[in-house]
């Protein structure tokens, strides 16, 4: 199956009326943006975007979705007969993946004919709102962690191909690893897992599945602690692995309490390079309340998949300017209540002062000068229908972790404060002489 | 891509330590159940179980899957021999898709060896998960709007996937459309759109686009009136399509207000039959909130596709019992603090007053007799490893929103209040006399 059904109906409905009314090939530029970042957040991630730029190039309408258009009456034969020789020749510039983004910031702008580009605003943000509300959140679990290492475990928690996209976003945030083996194999994404409670439980004694385990994977793999009594758990996993134990993983409990009691007790046995790894029910809060326990490594679900608390970005796909019928440019911008957009090309920059962000500055109608203090934001993602394939694929994707290790680097401390705030720099608009 | 590597790496890890001890063949009972509801809710809607039965179909180790596993390492060269025979060849039995749910409410039951059964688990959870908390928030939002037609328009605002399932799932609790072409296409779903503030952008004037609008899509089509002044759009609207004109969208503003007086304009222009449509980020509350507004229909996006607050639904999935190395059965349940589960396999009733319900009654170990006052609620979907037909595809979609609408008219009143509360009725476990 291709992408391009992945579409609200009215895509194409405003696609038959265009041709019909001979505007569908004036040029047009639209841009993906969020008015405002959720309420207690301070900088969001972008995520999503080489996954997009895949899903682009096989938006095409074959034999099924064609036919299925033509006996549902969507739109009229000739609009079909336009489909049928569809994909994207426009170009996209955007953040780059992995970059950060405020309020306003233009993180894609879509670059050709109305008819083109209007088909691809559902599936554009379908995966640029998911993905980046996972990355968004993981970036907070990364910060909230200090340094310890974070593994993505939330695969059971969100659609079935969601799972596979939120295990990538998580990674491009800076967790190390995924328990989705099918990111493993698209995205190049490091996979853990050992074992649960069911490996315990069908054996006759915790015993003989601790054995059964080690046996299989060797003393350097992690035992899950506390399908019974924790303490008597920890003592039977070194007793069955010995001290060579790589790490114990617990699932319940309270965390403080029950890690520190844990590391004395692998200690008292002489495990003392035996791990602590703790998955329970974790988010970004309860992580950094763990900053004291002598934890090694999380593993978070729930809430990195579903956003923590935020589970979509909010971003629109709004049309900005477009040719008009004597062929020049108009800037357009809707009125609606609260919801009033600003029209006109951006040209977004991260104002920097010694090297430390200070605001996101977004240049309307005409680019700035190049200047050393402010670095350019918009990379080109596909010129003429042709998409930069670096941004693509498992390279792709490790490009982006890299891309927003340098790019949160530049965010002053505040942005790290979990507690509720104003995004941690201001958007400001400034607007060319013209 | 097929969808066996839609799995937690813990899964193969477990099959490859179990083949090592032996026990990789035991029969097993796994059981899919949440601890609780969320806090606000007060009853529950299984959604997912026929997306689910095709998937499980899918299930195979082809030899992309094969290679990948055999490259990285995750099992043993002999378990890599064994995955690529895999099929499921278990039975499952489950809560029909669209029946109500409570705490431990047993909605899916896996008969099979444990290699088999626990390769499930991942692709399970998170179809059941993500598509039962749409199918919960959407139910809501369906007895908020009393008898409103809801149309679902949310695919922007989850992974582009989910977007189909959650379309589904919302249809399966009543919504009677989806703005999602594939969800269409794939199980048989109305599909409705006009047009966006772009459309009306794009032209020279806003006359201009509605006039191209019902050139294209006839008089009957619905036009957004909020992209400038809404009572000129309004106007603009009636003077290009006519006093037949089929509806008006507002997207934005104070609602109940807006609404009302966008009604007697309406009105006093003679467009007496043009109806009201309202799609600004709406959820269960302010469709509630409009119930005095004269709506006439609803869409809804952001809120019910990420459950309306809740958007994983808690399900776990858990080994209760399994032959031991003597062939007899042993109920197994996990003690982890907070995390405790009831061992053994469950036979669960709708137990009725009147035809009301008034508790979910859950037998252990043995099946009550036959009781006009208990629905038994567990039905076969797949026997020896071939899925019941019936409930699969766009057939099995219709008729899980009509086992919907059947089972949640058994509900006391109290279901169907907003605010938060208990579960409208309480879980019961029966224990048989062994």
């Amino acid at each position: 199956m291709g992408t391009a059904l992945l579409t609200d109906r009215y895509e194409l409905t405003m696609l038959d009326a265009a041709i019909g009314s001979g505007t569908h090939d004036r040029e047009c530029v639209f841009e993906v943006f969020t008015r405002r970042l959720p309420s207690s957040r301070r900088y969001g991630v972008v995520a999503g975007t080489g996954r997009l730029l895949s899903l682009i190039e096989e938006f095409r309408f074959g034999d099924a979705e064609l036919g299925w258009l033509r006996d549902n009456a969507v739109v009229r034969p000739e609009t079909v007969d336009w489909l049928a020789d569809y994909s994207f020749t426009g170009s996209i510039s955007g953040y780059r993946e992995g970059e950060l983004f405020f309020a306003g910031s233009p993180i894609l702008v879509i670059d050709g004919s109305f008819a083109e580009a209007v088909l691809l605003e559902t599936l554009t943000l379908s995966v640029l709102n998911y993905d980046s509300a996972v990355a968004s959140a993981a970036a907070r679990m990364v910060s909230a962690a200090s340094g310890r290492p974070l593994v993505e475990m939330g695969s059971r928690r969100t659609g079935e191909r969601s799972a596979v996209a939120a295990a990538r976003a998580a990674f491009i945030a800076g967790f190390i690893a995924t328990s989705n083996l099918e990111a493993g194999r698209s995205w190049g994404i490091p996979t853990m897992g050992t074992a649960a409670h069911s490996f315990t439980l069908l054996h006759d004694s915790e015993e003989a599945a601790f054995q059964a385990q080690v046996d299989a994977l060797g003393p350097a793999t992690t035992l899950l602690v506390d399908t019974n009594d924790i303490a008597s758990g920890v003592e039977l996993a070194v007793r069955v692995a010995g001290t060579a134990l790589g790490a114990v993983r617990i699932d319940s409990g309270d965390l403080p309490v029950q890690v520190a009691a844990v590391r004395a007790q692998l200690d008292s046995l002489g495990a003392t390079g035996t791990r602590i790894t703790v998955t329970n029910d974790l988010d970004e809060y309860t992580i950094a309340s763990l900053r004291a326990a002598p934890v090694d490594s999380y593993g978070v679900g729930t809430s990195l998949v579903t956003g923590s608390g935020h589970p979509a970005s909010g971003m629109v796909y709004k049309l900005v300017s477009h040719r008009d019928s004597a062929g020049n440019w108009v800037n357009v911008e809707k009125k609606s209540a609260g919801k009033a957009t600003v029209g006109g090309r951006k040209f977004p920059v991260r104002s920097l002062s010694n090297g430390v962000a200070v605001a996101e500055t977004i240049y309307v109608d005409s680019a700035p000068d190049a200047n050393s203090s402010e670095r350019t934001l918009l990379a080109d993602l596909v010129t003429a229908g042709t998409a930069d394939q670096r941004y693509i694929g498992a390279a792709g994707t490790a490009l982006a972790r890299i891309h927003h290790a340098s790019a949160i680097n530049e965010l002053p401390d505040d942005a790290f404060r979990l507690s509720r705030g104003e995004p941690v720099i201001p958007t400001d608009y400034r607007r060319g002489i013209t």
